[in-house]
């Protein structure tokens, strides 16, 4: 009998789902941007304190690509100065569990780096 | 009322956890690896066939860093000629949501774009 997990076809279709997805969500920010505005609407200054080390120019950009890729919604509010705020639209609101998974991850491996 | 979802200690706590679990699993490769040793263990060329688009230099530095942050193990098997077989760790085992609900959402993205 076959081993399941050894099904090469399934494990095709999943590196491939996985790669499409670090596709829109890879470099070095875009998937902290995400944590950091599945907290709520936020303003562009927000991000930038929320997201460490993070330059300016990056968020901009990083934001922009988000933008056309649909994961994020950028509202210019007509304050005085006019702000502009960004959220996640539905679509992002879906990698709530991936982050929340990465999240937990990331706690497990801090322990276990710092030897607990 | 102060909303929930506008918790600045645990946004900061999830950011830098979701920081931490990329600066393991960062870089465009590994998470693809990750995803091909979910389905087992397997030789250094299965895995360059499966991750389409890596190269063989850049596969063996990739697995180098895994193997260093015990996401996964590699086993010298005397065979002749010697073959090298990796695989998951118990650890590595636990990003199992995470690359799964990635591939989800990859699906999922593929066919927005698609136009489905």
């Amino acid at each position: 009998m076959m081993e399941v997990k050894h099904d090469p076809e399934a494990c095709r279709k999943t590196i491939l789902a996985v790669h499409d997805a670090m596709d829109v969500l890879g470099g070095k920010w875009k998937i902290s941007i995400v944590a950091s505005l599945g907290f709520g609407k936020k303003r562009y200054s927000e991000i930038l304190k929320d997201v460490t080390g993070i330059s300016g120019k990056m968020l901009s950009r990083e934001l922009k690509d988000m933008e056309t890729n649909q994961l994020v919604k950028r509202e210019v509010v007509n304050t005085k100065p006019v702000t502009v705020e960004y959220e996640l639209t539905e679509y992002g609101h879906q990698l709530k569990s991936v982050i929340s998974n990465l999240a937990d991850w990331g706690n497990t491996h801090r322990k276990k780096i710092m030897g607990k």
